[in-house]
């Protein structure tokens, strides 16, 4: 018998809330105020015993009192009823349970053995359960939510993350939604993983069409043979970015009291990600500021990058970072220079990196980027692009991009990363445009280094999934 | 005999500016103009053939014109004409020069030729150089520049830099007073070096009382010898952050063509600059972000650090950074124990990281960062803090940091380093209340791995400073 799918975690046709409320400032009524707000349109049946109404919205007394069978339960009731209702559940058919409620393995031993029951209840009744413990699911192409995050804007884009903390569908996707530019498919909390784990998960946003890169933050592994077997596959389709935690002592203390994580040799686990080609990264932030690369463009043929400097030193600090990278600074060819040469001074010396600025002042800045970066791109040496901007008031504004739309055309297998420095608010903007523009979306980092560590991840990706071919 | 000073180049009384212009736009004018417009109040100089006025200045036709003996000459004209100027220098009496002309010894062997005797006069005539290929100096406390940037704000404070490129005088610095809080004394830029050097200039720095750290981009050391042993007395005194960039194959061709510095062993400039006690960082960036803490918070007394997590899965990363970068999390007293559980809910397990979230909902984030912050600060097995925070809009909000003076001042030999997620919004607006507050001035970063390399890189210029003890 082949697994119930996950899919109706993600594109639920009907909801019920069982320990829905209608005082407001309760999880049971933020939880069916969520759907409400952002404009869930499938059918919602909130459930408590006390009967009544919540928000408009008929109160059923029991499970068994739902008209439909619904696609997926959000469970916040206590945890000494969770047993219960599971019995509800199987009776009725319902067959994605969401559990948020805490109280069991994570806490103590009755945590765990009431844990146990439900997972018995459940493989019998073929129920798939998420969590418990846990803020669950959002899924923004279904307008659906079992979080108790208030969402501003529903910013539908390729972006999927999982995660062994409420973080990521919480605070984090607020810094995502209020300060960046990429839209977001699914956002899961894991929670205890008494049923669906990592590797269902990864399996599901694998085959699913909406996401187009996969961020995890992992504490502990349940099954660590089966995730690399996961992982494998997936990654021939779509990249996934992991923060692996607790990989030093300190770490891995924090991580056994926030979940109970089992410390793992981190060396092992470095070479099992790399192996499945999954990307690993070090920093939170990364997690998102990678995605955002991932999204916006394809990763690089090749390691050999192209290089577009607004300044020398910041030319000689790109060069640094990318090749400590693994990425090759290339040779361009001569037809290249020679392009090059026709907008810069006779005595300067033209090459990899491309110091755009003595060019500047006879060109102007926009047209000594629209012949660089087109003459860089169309070089068979050339592989992908790291663009460095400088927004300076009166001497170097870039206010539109429009002039780079047929060249990125042109190359839209290669792809082309940028960072920008100067005047702040000019800065943003110029971000602005470049992220959010249908046609070029070319993701942009504050500085040389940060940029180089995208491509590189990309390029790393690029290598995997060749390996895989 | 010992050198002229270089104080006259930062605190000049009166400047000359040889080959001021009266036409807009050219860099004769834009040197006479910026020092009217960010109000210097020295003597100006005009100097030029042709006579006339520049900006309702009288225009000198030669510097043997000039009532007075100025402090400082900048020098524009070409670099045919910069010897008989020099000789001008030399029979007036005027001891300091920056020469922001290029075509020297970085274009060819007649360039170097000239720079030779040029050199040769000054060190007759007792006259100390910058430059020449250079954009001088901005000394924000004197309101003096040299250079041709547009500064629209003299925020005055302790970071000052000396690079080996332009960018630090111009668009780095725009960066610096648009987006960050702290404020600038003395920035740099010596272009070929062929007389004033890095370690002439660091220890000027280094007594000047205006300045708190000195942050340094650096493609080559002329005396690499000379200016380690400079580092060493002024590190004594005041960190020394530096970007040594060319330490990649890739890199050292890039600074090859930038400014003809000579690509050195990196593991031996590197073992150098630890022997000095001189923090390397590896990003551009970070001599900007860095310059920030040292700025606002005093080094670490030893490796301790306590930490407060807005999250769980903030903390395991926290330790994971704090322990890779050499950091201890330390192990709380009992009495610090204690005072956490106080407010934290009764299953909950208290240790470092503290978790300040269960406590929020029962006391509310003020008092729980009050409560938790002071603790962790009394603790003798803290010698310094790293702060998370959570700004989410109606669920963990802090707007006002008023609470914390009082803590703050009790242990003002501890640094308290923060970083802040969630709402841009108000993660800005806390970032900006954090670092402008004058009795806290606490640093504030986005992740916990950016304000744990700082925590670092604080402790290890501490160790420095011990160890020259």
């Amino acid at each position: 018998m082949t697994k119930q799918s996950l899919h109706n975690f993600f594109e639920p046709k009907s909801a019920a809330i069982i320990g829905a409320s209608a005082t407001p400032g309760k999880l049971g009524y933020i939880a069916v105020n969520n759907l409400l707000r952002i404009g869930y349109e499938g059918k919602i049946y909130p459930v408590n015993p006390k009967g009544g109404e919540v928000l408009g919205l008929k109160v059923y007394k029991n499970v068994k009192d739902i008209p439909e069978i619904v696609d997926v339960a959000l469970v916040l009731i206590p945890a000494a009823f969770v047993i219960d209702v599971m019995k509800d559940f199987a009776k009725k058919g319902v067959k994605n349970v969401v559990i948020s409620t805490g109280g069991f393995s994570e806490v103590d031993e009755k945590g765990a053995e009431m844990e146990k029951e439900i997972v018995r209840i459940a493989k019998e009744a073929g129920i798939r359960i998420m969590g418990p413990n846990t803020t669950g699911v959002i899924s923004f192409p279904a307008k659906f939510t079992t979080t108790f995050t208030n969402i501003k804007e529903l910013r539908v884009g390729g972006a999927s993350y999982v995660a062994q903390t409420g973080n990521f569908g919480s605070i984090t996707l607020q810094w995502i939604l209020s300060r960046e530019n990429f839209g977001v498919s699914r956002v899961i909390g894991l929670g205890n993983k008494c049923d669906v784990d990592d590797a269902d998960v990864i399996e599901y946003l694998g085959e699913d069409p909406v996401t187009k890169s996969i961020g995890m933050y992992v504490e502990g592994l349940k099954d660590g043979r089966r995730f690399i077997d996961a992982a494998k596959k997936v990654v021939r389709k779509k990249p996934i970015l992991v923060l692996k935690s607790g990989r030093t002592k300190a770490g891995a203390r924090a991580a056994a009291s926030h979940t109970a994580s089992i410390a793992a040799d981190d060396d092992i686990v470095d070479s099992a990600l790399k192996q499945a080609g999954v990307i690993r990264v070090k920093n939170y932030g990364d997690l998102v500021s990678f995605s955002k690369a991932f999204n916006f463009q394809p990763p690089p043929g090749s390691n050999k990058i192209g290089v577009i400097t607004p300044s020398g030193g910041l030319g000689v600090c790109t060069s640094d970072a990318l090749e400590s990278m693994g990425l090759s600074i290339t040779t361009f060819s001569e037809k290249t220079i020679k392009r090059l040469e026709e907008i810069t001074p006779p005595l300067v010396k033209v090459g990899n990196p491309f110091d755009i600025w003595p060019a500047v002042s006879n060109h102007g800045v926009e047209k000594c980027y629209a012949v660089g970066l087109e003459a860089i791109l169309d070089d068979p040496n050339v592989d992908g692009v790291l663009a460095g901007f400088m927004q300076s008031p009166g001497v170097s504004e870039l206010k539109n991009v429009d002039f780079l739309i047929n060249i990125m055309k042109k190359h839209s297998n290669k792809p082309v990363v940028a960072y920008c420095t100067g005047e702040w608010t000019l800065v943003e903007e110029l971000r602005k445009t470049f992220e959010t523009h249908p046609e070029i979306r070319v993701p942009v980092y504050e500085f040389p280094e940060q940029a180089s560590e995208v491509l590189s991840a990309m390029h790393r990706y690029a290598e995997a999934v060749n390996r895989f071919r």
